[in-house]
C-alpha cells in the first residue's frame, strides 16, 4: 500500500474516537450551511464527511440508504408519490427511484452548493438520480417549503437530514411540531420513516427521544438499526405510520413485493432482513421504553458540534 | 470530567485505529502467553485488553457473553456438562452458572497467570464464579487436554479462546482436527458454540473460514452476530451441532425456557433476541455462502498481532 | 522490537499534539497536589509526567537539570548555600551537589507522597541524592516557608517547580512579590535561577511576563534557553542577580571553575556550552525586549490544564 | 477557533508522532518524484509536506533558510555566483538575493512541477524570487548536471535537498563522490552549506555521517543547528570549505557585513546569531567527535520512508 500520513479525526465521545487514515483529499467545500469534505479511505473507498461527522463511505452507504427507505416504501401498498428531506448525495433518491411504482420524488434541501458538490464528486452515490424526471428538486429550507406542499399527497416522506448539530441546519427537523406538519403532508395511510441517529446500549439518548416525540405524533412508530461499519456502531431509524406495521409481514410478502416491484439490484433488503430489523435485543427494548421528554421547537434536541482539535 | 492523556490505540487495518483514552491504568502484567491490560475507561468502563485486542469492556461484556453461551444451552433440552475453552475472565462460566440445570463445568485455560489476574482484578466479569462448587478448572493447553477428557460426556462445548494471533496460543484452537476432537466429546445432540471473530460486510474472511470449516465437521452450523461497542463492531459466533437447530424455536419457547431455567437475569437474550440472532440480512447471507479453504492444522489461519507502533 | 498500543498524547496546542508510545506503564499516582505518572518509552527511557505534562525523561533530563543549576553556581565565587524550590525528582539536587564547594542544600517541595514516589521509581533521575547528609528537606509550601527562612542566607535559589498551571501548585511561585522575597534570602551577590517556560519564536509569553518581572527585582536579568528533545522544544531559562553577569566568563574561566570544582561529570555544559547559552538569535531578543505586564499575586499568569480527551 | 478534524500526522520514530491538526487542505499533487501537500495549520500557518516529511512553515521557515544561506555567503569576501542544489520552494533563492554582491545563481531541481506548484502555492515562500533576472533555473538531476557546470566558477554552493529517503530523489546527493564533484565547481575559497539532517542528543546518525564525509573532502568542516518548531527539533548544518573559517568572525564583524549587504531584513540571523550557532554544547560535540562510515556512492545512507499508516 502506498504510504500516507494524512488522517480524520472523527470524535464520539470525549476519550473515544475514530482515526481513519486517507490516501486522498479529494475535495473540500464551505457552504452557507456547512463544512464538506470527500476523503479516498484505503479501507472504506471514497467517504462523505459533513461538518466532522461521517455521512457514508462507498462501501457501506447501501446499508445506511436501503435501511432508511425500503422498509417504508416496501410495506406501502403502492408508493407512487415519495418526500425526501435533505439527503444530498443522492442516494436516498436512487434508492426510491428502484420501486418502480413511483411517480413523483419531491425532494428538499436547503444547500444548493451541497448538491452541486454531490453532483460532481459523488456518482458512487447518486448515479445519475439527479437526472431522473420524476424528480422535483427544492432548494430551500424545509421548515417554510412543507407549508407550501399539498396536504395528504404524499405516500412517505423520507427523512435523511444531517443530525442536529448546535448550530446547523438540521435540529429544527426533529421536533413534535415540524413531525406534524410532515404527518399532514402524508396520505391516510402513509409512511415516514427517517434516520433518527445512533442507537446502541450505550448512545440512545437522542434517537429516544425523537422515538417518542413520534409517538405523540404517530400511533405507531416503530425504532430499527443497521450496523454501519464506517459509523462503528448501529444505526437507528424510525418508522411511523397510524396504520402500516411493518412486524404484519411475513419474509416471503417481503419478498415478493420486492420481486415485483424493484427494478434493478438491493444488496441489504430483503424478507429475511425486514424481519430481523424489527425485532429488538432486550437490552434495546428496555432503553427504548422508557419515555423521554418530547423534543420541541422551544425545547430542542442538540448535538455539540464535532470536534477533534 | 477529570482531564486525562493517556490513550490505547487499537487498530484494526493499516488505516482505520480507535482511540480509546483512558483515566487510570489499573493493571498490567505479561504473563508467559500474553500481556494483559486493564484500563479504566470514562466511557466502557473497565476494559480488559489482551496482546493489544479488546477482549470486553465492562458496559458491553454482556453482550457478548449472552451470545456466546445462551443460544446454545437455551435449545438443549437439559445442559447439564459443559466444556469452557478460554474464558479466563470467568463471564462465560458465570453465564453457564445461571443455568439451573448445570452440574458440572469444564474450563481449560492455558494461562494460570491471566486466571489470577482475572479473579483479582475482573470482578465485575466473574462475579464470584471461581468459586463455584460446579467448576472444574484445567489450567493447560486445550490442544492437549481434549485428549484426555472423557467422548460424548459434554451437552455443550464453549469456545471463549482469543483471536488466532500469530504466535499466539489460539491459533490452532479454529482448525477442522481440533473441531472434530471436540465433536467426539459432544453427546449426540449436544451443541457447540465459539466467539468467531468479526463479521461484517467489510471484515468476515475468518469468520467464514471457521464457518466453512465447521460444516466439514458438523450437520448444521449456523452464524450469528450482536455488536459489541467497544469492538466498534458485530461479532461473529457460530452454534454448531448434529441435530439442533436454533431456528426452529420460537420466541415464546425461548421465553419459556428462561423463565424456568435461568437463575438471576439476562439483559441482552431472550426469545426476541434469539430469533432476531439467527436471522441475517442479505449481504452477510451472500457472503457466508461462497466456500472457502478449510482450517486444518497445517493450513491455521492467523492474524497479524495487533500493533500500533 | 515488542509491538505495543499505549500512548501518552501531549497536547501543546489545539492543533499540536505529540504522541508518546510506552511500553510498560511503570507507576502512577494521584497526590493531594497533582497526578504523577511514569512510562518507559523506547525512545526516551523512562518519562515522568506530572498533570499529563512531560517534566523529564531518561535520555535528555541532563540538559535539562544542568542548563538549569550550572551556570547559576558556577558564575559565583564560592557557593555553600543552595535553596532549591520544587525539583522533586532529586535531579536538580543531584547536580548542585556536584559542587565540592556546597555545604547545604535546603529543599522545598510541597508535596511529600511525590518526594516518597520520586524516592523509589525516579533512582536514574535522583541518583541517592535524598541520602546526602547535606540536605536540608522541608516539605511544605514554599510560598509559606520562604517567610521563615533566614534573610541574606543564599548563595543561590533554584527554582524548579512545575508550570503555572491553573489550579495547580506553583502559579504563585511566579509573582513579583515571591521573586522579591526571594531576593531576600540570597546574599548580596546571590544568584537566582529558574525554570521558564517554553522560550522560542512561536512560544514566549509565559518566558517573557517571567523575564520582565525578574527586572522588576533584580538588576540583571539573562533569559537563555536549551533544546530538551522530549518536550520537542528549546526551553528558557532565566538567571538574575544584582551583581553577577554570566556574559563576564570567558569560556577558559568557565571550564576551569569546572575542572577545580565539580566531581563526577558533566554531559551537556561547559565553557563552551555557556558561552553558547548567553548568546541569543535574533527573533528571540526582539520578542524580549518588548516589555509585557508584570506578573503579580493578584495578576498571575496561568496556564490552561493540559489535556487531551 | 473554527472546529477541525483533519490531522497530519509526523512520524519520526515507531514511537513517536507529531500530529498537527490543518483547517485546510490547500493543495495535493503526485509529481514523478514526490507527493507534495500544503496545508493550512491554525498553529504554523501553511505547511508544506512532501512525502510525509515537513519541509517548512509559513511561521518559521526564515529559522531554517537564514541559517542555511547567510552564514556561508557572510563569510565570503564577496559572493557573487551561487548554486542551489534543489530548494523548491524558492525561499533559499529568495534569501540569496538578499546580498547585493549577487550576480548570477544557479538553482538545479530535479521536479518541473514541484516548482510550478510552488510558483503558484508558496508565495509566502519564494516572494517573487523565481522572476529575478539573476536566476538561471535548470530543471534536471544535480547528480548529472553538475557535470556540465564549469569548474572553479562558484563562490558559495547551498544544498537544500530533500532527506535522502530510500527510493526518493536525494540520496545520491549525499556522498562523498558528489561533494568531490561539487567541491570542484567552487573557487578555491568557496565554500558549500547544506541541509543536514537533524543534530540533537537523541538522533544524529545521518549528520554524523554527512559530518565525516565532508571531512573526507574538504580541510574545514563545520557542524551547526537552529531549533525549528515544526520540525520538533534542532537542525543541523554544515558548512565546509578550504580556506574559510566561521569561528573567525567577530559578532561585530557580521554585523558589519549584513548591514553593507543586505537589502531588506534578516529576521534570524545577524552578528550574535552567527556566534551561537558556530559554538556547540559538550554533548554534541563528543557526538560528532567519533568517526562513522563515509557515505559514498555505493554505500549510502537511507532514511526509511516516513509512514504513519
Amino acid at each position: 500500500m502506498k504510504k500516507r500520513w494524512m488522517w480524520f479525526h472523527d470524535r464520539f465521545e470525549p476519550t473515544e474516537v475514530h482515526l481513519h487514515g486517507f490516501s486522498d483529499y479529494i475535495a473540500g467545500k464551505e457552504t452557507e450551511y456547512q463544512r464538506i469534505e470527500i476523503l479516498q479511505s484505503p479501507f472504506f473507498g471514497k467517504m462523505l464527511v459533513i461538518d466532522g461527522d461521517v455521512q457514508s463511505s462507498e462501501r457501506d452507504e447501501y446499508i445506511y440508504h436501503e435501511s432508511l427507505v425500503h422498509p417504508a416504501l416496501t410495506i406501502l401498498k403502492k408508493p407512487e408519490n415519495v418526500l425526501i428531506l435533505g439527503g444530498g448525495e443522492g442516494a436516498t433518491l436512487r434508492e426510491i427511484l428502484k420501486h418502480k411504482t413511483i411517480k413523483r420524488v419531491t425532494m428538499i434541501d436547503i444547500d444548493r452548493e451541497s448538491i452541486e458538490f454531490a453532483k460532481k464528486h459523488l456518482k458512487e452515490w447518486h448515479k445519475g438520480a439527479f437526472e431522473s424526471e420524476k424528480l422535483n428538486l427544492i432548494l430551500g429550507d424545509a421548515l417554510k417549503i412543507v407549508n407550501e406542499l399539498k396536504e395528504g399527497s404524499f405516500d412517505a416522506i423520507i427523512s435523511d437530514v444531517t443530525e442536529p448539530f448546535e448550530g446547523g441546519p438540521s435540529y429544527r427537523l426533529f421536533t413534535r411540531e415540524f413531525f406534524e406538519k410532515l404527518k399532514r403532508l402524508l396520505k391516510k395511510d402513509g409512511v415516514f420513516s427517517l434516520q433518527a441517529s445512533m442507537l446502541r446500549n450505550v448512545t440512545y439518548e437522542l434517537h429516544r427521544a425523537i422515538h417518542w416525540t413520534l409517538k405523540e405524533v404517530f400511533h405507531l412508530v416503530f425504532s430499527y438499526y443497521s450496523y454501519v461499519p464506517s459509523f462503528d456502531t448501529t444505526w437507528g431509524f424510525c418508522l411511523a405510520s397510524d396504520e402500516l406495521n411493518p412486524e404484519d409481514f411475513s419474509i416471503e410478502e417481503i419478498d415478493r413485493r420486492i420481486g415485483e416491484r424493484i427494478e434493478g439490484e438491493l444488496r441489504f433488503y430483503d424478507g429475511e432482513t425486514h424481519k430481523k430489523l424489527f425485532l429488538l435485543p432486550k437490552d434495546i427494548r428496555e432503553i427504548l421504553k422508557k419515555k423521554t421528554n418530547i423534543i420541541e421547537e422551544d425545547k430542542p434536541f442538540v448535538l455539540p458540534k464535532k470536534n477533534s482539535l
